[in-house]
């Protein structure tokens, strides 16, 4: 197992990239940031970042942008950095619902390629605009589904597209939060204040929000498409005026049937996506909040479990894995929380000031115990299994 | 939950980095630098990535490091950069275990700021000697026990360190591999080569790969170190020269006791590094392999699930948490790797080339398929829940 | 903890018990009469075990009934156990379904309490007879929902009854199995055969057989009725004329909503039977294959799990638990093991013959061994731990 | 799946069974009681319950034995019992720990066989002197560690034994609970009196009462026995006699390694015995408190889940399963708790009182919601999938 070939973007190589949306204190702005710097393949060079100029020029400055490639209309972004020899080849649009789609045809006329948070717009009429002119312009164009980013959701979709598990009949689907129980968009909180506002989501409330995950999902791995729907929605938390929870019985072209659910009141429920599939010859279950596994049952045989990196794991998998089996993929967070807090102290000293309280990171004392450990263990060990003192 | 202020980093104000070992094909040197990049704090600006110039050279400028800054040696590094002023400012190691030693040695001399993968040295004079040196040169240290990044590791510690759970008595951890079951080394497998050779491992095999893990691990939980250790170290592989497994049983300053199991021969284990630590007061466990979660229990009380970001999650995991809770850590993997999938598609759209097989992410049909499905779940549900073609 | 005072009934007034079903060979007859004995609350002493003479007797020697009481016609067996003084005081109706109304009508005009099992009858106007004897003669009749004895489900249950999540907003109830994804109605397996034959199961299959279990359920603990439905009944398996899947829509009476799945044709569930319920001030999980433990989350706190038998398990549970928390209720199961693999040896010695092959208990050399072994650690940790020998 | 054929004890042929111990109020004696009842095996006919006359007859008169058979002195009954032509062919043994040995010499010396609670005595002296009298009277001894008992436990020995798992390497075992994690003996609690009070548990507190078990449970399965072994025994509760927590190494015959961890004050958990052995070729693990499931790894090959009655499931786990997969083996409790409530209706009815507060059991107004609800989601179903009222 190895990571290697992942950062392998010399400087001059790197994908200029540009941003909209994800001004300071956005939250999935700073996580379209994050992944596009993980695997060293993007350089941030340009943003129109807020709406207001001062925002606008405060988060590029924050983001150590060039000032002639801080924007605060996108449209100028647009045609801007399309005229510049070293202009951005490729855009992320982090702005809430109903700007996608103004945005997104901004820079699929300029011939920016475009990578679009979901859902694509508010409405259908925008979505079948953007995709007439994304194949007349021929820009690349990703909607960020990220749950198709896991390894063990490639492994089941390839499973599913190679007939492993047989004909499909069942699809179940579910996405699960509890964080809207309460009308907490009066509280102040933007998150929820947003995703309420029938002016900003659209005209789906949860069905919007992660509803349309759990379908993309749903799609993606088991390459079905409905062909009919029945559905339930229902705004719980009184005056709220977009569904919170949606029920969806579903008949897939080819005769397969399916359930959905999304809900935000289910008190207890973090963020509980899970797809479950069951064809002719087998069945499937994958876990968002568990997603370094994937549970596979072939007909008459016992379970077992793949693990991302582990036997077993095929190659669409591989290709999305960087860390070893075992290891969540959390482990890389881990070992970047230890270099961010490393970074506290670094700067900290730089300023000649003291440390931020709780910076915490292991240090040279950690790492002598350490050997101080082994060398007592060795010990130990070698004069049979007898108790040694360990200062 | 917002990771903004993560990434605040403008372009001049990042830590200045190097690092020596890491070249192409190395698995944790790849790991520290995306670790390094994460939060966007630190800009890789010199190595001496591996031993041979040739392979220093390659390593570097695929890193798109500057020819000047590409080394071959690491002692010439550490005296260049520390009389640049531009130099790094801080240098990751990442060499086997027995050049921690010289390396660390070479940069703390220089005035440079360490970060050193774990364990420390090969052996314990060498490690008193870099304390020693650290001491002296009040250069910052960290050792990368990364399990003590966790956020869930941080919120068990602060809690130990409130008193909540008790005056401790009893501190468990194992760590359980089962990869090296047979005799992998003899295959070619570098990772298994060098951890199973006593002149690159050191005197303990299993015991300081990964035995020194659980020990730093329940030692910062804890806040404990043992008085004395009774250990039963094994080489179960046949001709093995290193232990592959490790039995200790512990008696901590205070009275508490506890036992540390480490193996890379239990098979059907991927990296299962647990920890349980009981108080007069409450017990506490938390498992690298569900990393999310913190089980607790106060006497005479139900079991509590703590979820990072989630309610009852304390301060010292806030400050090393980027994602909502529900979110395991991987989603920021999920999120990348959509990212590099297009980048994929855009760098074969550079070449003007096809884009090289198996590269998927969701386009502008998934966005419109999401979208209509919102239109088709709410004309259904306004009807009163009437079955609706899908087209 | 303890279970005395569940076996209280001196022989005399033990419950005289008949039933009608369960001859040789059938599972579900078996089973009750194994509940019946647990407690010690009934004595089996008449029975029409079967259809046909031949079985009907040799099925109830084989229980050890009297002959007399052994009877080959339902109806004759509730006139002449009305009329015995030492008669029956209940009948436990075991049948295929389509038989339940006749046989439950003679006892209950016979004027004898009864215990039905699932569902109560192939039709609903015979359920409504069976209710209007049942109101006329003034017997009890239980039916044997069996999932409603569960201590875990009695204890949500109380919950939802006093308030403690709220005002209820969802109700999600799942059963799914995977046992007949292939035509094993053919294959001559009996379970099968009837469950799927409309004439012997009435007109639902996998609804009729688990639905009404979920749908039992569901209202057991959340106490509401739906006020209307949306169902989607499917047989995929080719060739089958009952449904074996089963998706419901449900709007209850108040406003909660719902979901209700069944399958039987979802490869790689068992008997996966799981409810979730979700009002405005918490939220509940319940796993029927996980049984002992219920997740309880209130709103803005960690979630809780409640163990049967432990810290916060409630009274409504407590009524119905035997064993201590920890130890799942399979805990007696083991031990009657160990008394039946006993029971086979002594049968052997009583018959001079040798025990049957793979007779396994734990012997007098385990006890000795077990003795040994607190010796040789008492005194290895009496002399400060060190290495002892043990023979 | 059938569980007929486990009750095929004709009255006649049951075993007569006697108790010695086990009167009003104790725990494990009603264990045993009702283990002996589950598959109909057996008949209680005998017992010296309880050591006060007055307390041995009341409890003997609960149980429904002939007043002639309740005794008061254990020799007597021994004596009288092998004396008679209807004399008790085996005797349960459920006293605290000292009173084994006699009790069970007495029983032997009659030649009637035994079934004795564990561990086996309170000296080693003792239990050697119980196995020379069984080898030389020719009685059958069982001890009742019941963990030999579990399907999947039975499953994992005749996999070791047949060798699927190879040569054994590593056996770990574990018995965690957390009840006397405070001075529980001091509040009158009878089960924590006893079993810290060496007068009547013996050398061993909690290595006797539950480290025997998890001794037993690895050397049941593994069939491997200690060589050597290196404890340490501490009372962690102040002023506690006896060990409350062990910590032991050990070294098996043959070269395999383990720990094995018992402990009583580990808050939080309830009777966590797990067991997990690794050999060359593969990995097995259990744990008590989720008995229906086995995990099975082999060497490079993903993990495997055996259920109780599944697929995969061998000859040795068959033969003490009663119930199908997917039940787990509580089923049949849920079951007698139904049988156990409507027994306590109709005993109030016997009596013409109200019964008790909080009798629950499914009734027939439930039997009817269920067929309405197949009638109605069928009627739904069968017209396309349409709303329908439900009354």
């Amino acid at each position: 197992m190895t990571i290697s070939g992942r950062d392998d973007a010399a400087a001059g190589t790197r994908i200029r990239l540009g941003m909209v949306g994800g001004g300071d204190g956005a939250f999935i702005g700073a996580v379209h940031r994050l992944a596009a710097r993980m695997d060293d393949q993007y350089q941030l060079v340009a943003g129109a970042l807020a709406s207001t100029r001062e925002r606008a020029l405060s988060s590029g400055r924050t983001l150590g942008l060039a000032p002639d490639r801080i924007y605060d209309d996108f449209r100028a972004m647009a045609v801007a950095e399309a005229a510049r020899p070293d202009g951005i080849e490729a855009v992320a649009i982090v702005t809430p619902n109903h700007l996608h789609h103004p945005v997104a045809r901004a820079f699929i006329e300029a011939g920016i390629h475009v990578i679009c948070d979901k859902p694509l717009t508010a409405s259908l009429a925008e979505a079948h605009e953007l995709a007439r002119l994304v194949a007349e312009k021929q820009v690349l164009f990703a909607v960020t589904y990220n749950y198709s980013g896991y390894p063990m959701v490639r492994h089941a979709r390839q499973m599913v597209q190679a007939g492993d598990i047989g004909e499909l009949r069942l699809v179940h689907v579910e996405y699960v939060q509890g964080w809207l129980a309460t009308k907490l968009e009066e509280t102040g909180q933007k998150q929820a204040a947003w995703r309420t506002d029938p002016a900003k989501a659209g005209a789906g409330g949860c069905i919007g929000d992660i509803g349309t995950h759990a379908f993309q999902l749903a799609n993606f791995v088991s390459g079905l498409m409905p062909e009919s729907l029945c559905a339930d929605l229902t705004a719980f938390v009184p005056g709220r005026k977009l569904d919170d929870n949606t029920h969806v019985m579903l008949r897939f072209k080819g005769g397969a049937k399916g359930m959905l659910w999304a809900s935000q009141v289910a008190i207890g429920n973090e963020n509980r996506l899970r797809l479950r599939i069951y064809g002719t010859k087998g069945g499937i279950e994958w876990a968002q909040e568990d997603p370094n596994y994937l549970w596979l049952t072939m007909l008459h045989e016992p379970k077992r479990l793949i693990t991302r990196g582990g036997d077993g794991a095929n190659e669409a998998a591989a290709r999305v894995t960087r860390v070893p089996p075992g290891h969540p993929e959390g482990y890389l967070e881990g070992f970047a929380n230890i270099y961010a807090e490393v970074a506290r102290a670094i700067r900290a000293r730089r300023a000649s000031t003291a440390p931020e309280p709780g910076v915490t990171f292991p240090g040279i004392e950690d790492g002598l115990a350490g050997v101080a450990f082994v060398e007592a263990a060795v010990h130990s060990s070698s004069q049979g299994g007898i108790w040694v003192r360990f200062d």
